[in-house]
């Protein structure tokens, strides 16, 4: 139930390499030109990619929303997967892109906490900073200040998966430590939160969960605004009508859920939702 | 007009065997990490893997709009293709998860009626019945019970891609018999029912038309709610100004459409509409 | 900030050519079979295929912008992508579809406008009407009269991915003459309209700026329905709060945007909305 390691043994090795997969995470949504424009771009510098969408519905600039999904998906992902991420309020302004390697993972990104979720999984990464100077030789053309994802990160992103090192595109970079962004128990310093709210509307928070049994007993309600939810399932279908339950999800983080129903509806849920955690 | 087997000639075969493809439809949206999950998975077993994105807008729990979808569009693909299908309501509950295979494809569905549509079209399959067994063997990490698609049935799907027997997965199962899903004649018993609403607005209906012409000729009126609606068109240009027509659609069902808009707005349909046909 | 050509070198020439790219773009949204069938059409004639989304989400029959998302993302494809758009509210009726050639890409797409921008842009462009006689030859069962995007568009584009001479399919076409789409100064005659509003809501407008100091000196306001925009910016977090500013965006227009906020949901904007330029 907990967020494991990628579980499943590695395919043997084939004659034939497929293409390097790039995943990509952003907040362009899909109705407009941005995402494929950046798959464009990519392809052309590297036509033998396979580009997997994470998601581009991550709400609009909500960057702790894509730290979560970014964390939450990341280790089903093969081994060499480059994680491009662009959720960029600061786009044109001084803000840093970065690209950072963890044992199995390359992920890039602006510095705004994008990558938080994994820095504090992951403990050992090390990363560079992109340089002005470096992002200029990476393209021919005119760099545009609104569409960095586009003319900066997926020239980057495809340039590294043609092997080139990364310590070409800038200079070594500290990641600041993180602090756990979950509540595991009464000593955890976090503040709980919404993390995300689900196309069931089931309401994914930051309350973090190694053993259910533990949690059933240790937990004895959450409150969300001024609604109280104390009734525990262990999965959907076993919820009673009508009433918002508590639940381990499938990253191990506990979700309010109401069968067959929207608990955010029911509730009137945002990501700006207030928390509280009832111990036992 | 009518819902024909897939119509094109195979191409010659190639030196270079392109990867299988794997074709997905799930009640998953796209805002969350559920769809990218599976296809990590997936990814991690066969890296050689085309997966294709039906849909994954089917709404929350519809599986007679999936089983409807996945209908309308199976045959459109190359053969050997596999369909991974998750509307689950019932995920961690005792549902069942089956393999089917028919002539040209492979079909992985819980035993909930979503392939119902099919199993009624292709007449004859065969099937076993995933065991809890032989689901162990196919993950080394913890199975979450609150999302098979990802810890059970990408797995599944991409052992299968690489050649893996269904046999090895499970045990023979009888899909039970299934009734015709349509109404093409006064003497159809299956009742009549919405089964998608499309983009436009275009109301689906259950209602199947094997030449134009004759339905035309025998279909005087189908209401709605409490609209009537018996106005033909051949096309959707055709119809006058903010007048519901009836037309055959791209898979032979009668659809209810309006010019340049939505006629489920326009007529406050839902997928629960009561319909009705009034023969002549 | 100008909508330049593909900045980006080609690849060095591999040992293993990558399948053809065809890019797609349609009103059909994601929640249907519609896309879905297409690639299915596609990948049954033409395997290796490589099939990328340009959007899905043009609202329904909105023309002009299609023509406008096509424009703004071509250029960023490799050389000899093939552009399948389907926008069409004609269908069955008597429109034409056109294949045609530019110097790098391969564009199809219904004669309703769709090719405008691109034709506008490339100037030197050689097309083929499709024949009735030709599509016919294309496939070997039916074709409805409401999906033309799937039993022929569909067809015709892979059949050409696999090196097919498109005069194989029709007959020589000549493109009408397009004027300008974009208003870049004082003497343009193009009426000023709103060509997109992107999932931040920010309004595209046609106003095209080569160079930003230009226009920034150049135009004093922009007025939108009743309201007035008048304060340039140049990146989006530069922008004050709760105040519709004009920027210059990633393809070289002039859009109105709001600071972490829709501006057209603040100025009520829709693709309809009446614009008019101020001059200094």
């Amino acid at each position: 139930m907990a967020h494991s390691k990628k579980r499943h043994a590695q395919p043997p090795p084939e004659e034939k390499t497929p293409g390097k997969i790039i995943a990509l995470l952003t907040d362009f949504g899909l109705q407009d030109a941005y995402v494929s424009s950046m798959k464009g771009v990519m392809l052309s510098i590297n036509s033998s990619l396979n580009i997997v969408d994470i998601t581009h519905e991550i709400q609009p600039y909500r960057i702790r929303q894509a730290a979560y999904v970014l964390w939450a998906v990341y280790n089903y992902f093969p081994q060499g997967t480059i994680f491009v991420n662009v959720v960029d309020p600061g786009v044109g302004s001084t803000r840093r892109i970065i690209v950072m390697k963890s044992k199995k993972y390359t992920f890039i990104a602006p510095d705004n906490g994008l990558l938080d979720f994994v820095v504090y999984q992951e403990k050992n990464v090390s990363s560079v900073e992109v340089t002005q100077a470096s992002l200029k030789k990476l393209t021919t053309g005119d760099i545009s200040s609104t569409f960095h994802g586009r003319d900066l990160i997926a020239p980057l992103a495809a340039y590294i998966s043609n092997d080139v090192s990364i310590r070409q595109f800038g200079t070594p970079y500290q990641q600041p430590e993180v602090f756990s962004p979950f509540v595991s128990s009464r000593s955890d310093v976090a503040p709980m939160c919404v993390l995300n709210i689900d196309v069931y509307g089931n309401i994914i928070t930051n309350l973090r969960s190694f053993e259910i049994e533990k949690s059933m007993k240790g937990i004895q309600a959450v409150s969300i605004g001024t609604n109280m939810v104390s009734k525990w399932i262990r999965y959907y279908d076993e919820a009673p009508e009508n009433t918002p339950c508590l639940i381990v999800g499938s990253s191990g983080l506990v979700e309010i859920s109401a069968k067959k129903n929207s608990a955010a509806r029911f509730l009137r849920a945002t990501l700006d939702s207030k928390l509280k955690v009832y111990w036992r």
